[in-house]
């Protein structure tokens, strides 16, 4: 299976790392600069290419991960092959697709990537669209090689995901910084709440979040809760945010 | 050693177990309802009661872990100890203890426990604050026994700390809650979202949360947030969430 990366960024250099140590042949990077697109072809054997003329054409897999809004061009440049093309978008619908073509797909990837964390891809849950039910059949035999987390989701409903991603993991990140803020302004070392942090996620793996709520608002403790309201004296951003989530806790009760 | 628990529910549960497990003995287990003493008294090898006068006043450790408005009363009764007598919580200053009390302190423990989760005791940070010098370094050989994460931490900053963990701990849990709620809405299981929410929080485990905020508000991408805000037509307290958080997020560019 011979496979073309389109992007060299987080998303383009775990996808490809990860196709390449489930056996398949990654034969080209392709990145707007070429430097970004040697810094990835070297490290998996490809051909590094910034000329989009040079994109092989020929290929079985063409994994399209660039910018939301480069999506549609590519896909238009690929309008012609035989090849699968897919692309890795949360919030893009499978329609950016000419209808014209032959084998497409989406292959999104409900994960947070960083280049400087390594990445378990078996713990990646993958979401697949197709234009057919023959495609989608091999899209899936090739997300089961990348990891066993595959599930089959439409372009409404991966809008949804991605909406419940930002809530879940790019708020809870802000709040991380908060409580790090909050630390730093009173000479305590972010380290100290880490643990917490840790068990915090650990504890909905095998839960569900409404079960194992804690914390003064769940227990309406009014006390405590005006005790933090006056910690936040003179932060009246914090003091929203405080509450209005308090706030949304109570009535979940 | 031998050591009194005073309480029985999660925290006096965990604690008491990992006191145990350190070598001390634990001697007796306090509780209103002489039922729930029983439960963790027969569980490690202590006598149970639900008698105050019941109380052994001459142990070595007195470990309070009650409801906040039920220490003061605890602290009095125990005035007249020569024992080493603390207080689990995070809410609670120092001088809730009688100023004429001989040994004194505070044992507070920056986790969250689960009755239904097993824990790892050596990953629990322990803040500490004494009475006095000599105390707090008899404080710190005990602590150090359960983990080592040790911390040297004041009245008002533990009033810090218990902040912090609210926006770090129970608002993300309450954010992970509401990701629950619009995958449910929209026919989506809870189970696709786990594995972010876990990479979410082991990410600022080496590494400071500012420095991996991702998602279209640290990104200023407008035209995603306006489609999550049209997403959320008919959730206006989720709107409000999403709105207050994004704006903040913004901001910290």
């Amino acid at each position: 299976m011979k496979v073309v990366c389109i992007g060299s960024g987080n998303v383009a250099t775990h996808f490809s790392t990860a196709i390449a140590a489930a056996g398949m042949e990654l034969v080209q990077v392709w990145s707007q600069s070429q430097e970004h697109a040697e810094v990835l072809a070297d490290l998996l054997g490809a051909t590094a290419i910034s000329d989009k003329a040079n994109i092989d054409l020929h290929a079985d897999l063409y994994l399209i991960a660039v910018k939301d809004d480069a999506i549609p061009e590519m896909a238009a440049l690929l309008a012609g092959v035989n090849g699968l093309v897919l692309h890795t978008s949360g919030a893009t619908d499978l329609d950016v697709f000419p209808a014209a073509m032959k084998n497409y797909g989406v292959l999104y990837p409900l994960q947070t990537f960083s280049r400087t964390k390594a990445l378990d891809f078996s713990k990646v849950p993958l979401c697949l669209e197709a234009k057919d039910e023959t495609i989608l059949s091999t899209l899936k035999n090739i997300a089961l090689q990348l990891s066993p987390l595959v599930y089959e989701v439409n372009s409404p409903q991966r809008r949804i995901l991605h909406l419940a991603a930002v809530f879940a993991c790019n708020f809870s990140n802000h709040l991380y910084a908060i409580g790090q803020e909050i630390l730093e302004k009173n000479q305590l070392d972010f380290e100290i709440l880490r643990p917490l942090i840790l068990e915090t996620a650990e504890k909905v793996q095998h839960a569900f979040p409404r079960d194992v709520q804690t914390g003064p608002a769940i227990r309406h403790d009014e006390q405590t809760l005006l005790k933090h309201k006056e910690l936040l004296t003179g932060m009246p951003e914090l003091q929203v945010i405080y509450e209005t989530l308090s706030k949304s806790i109570k009535k979940t009760v």
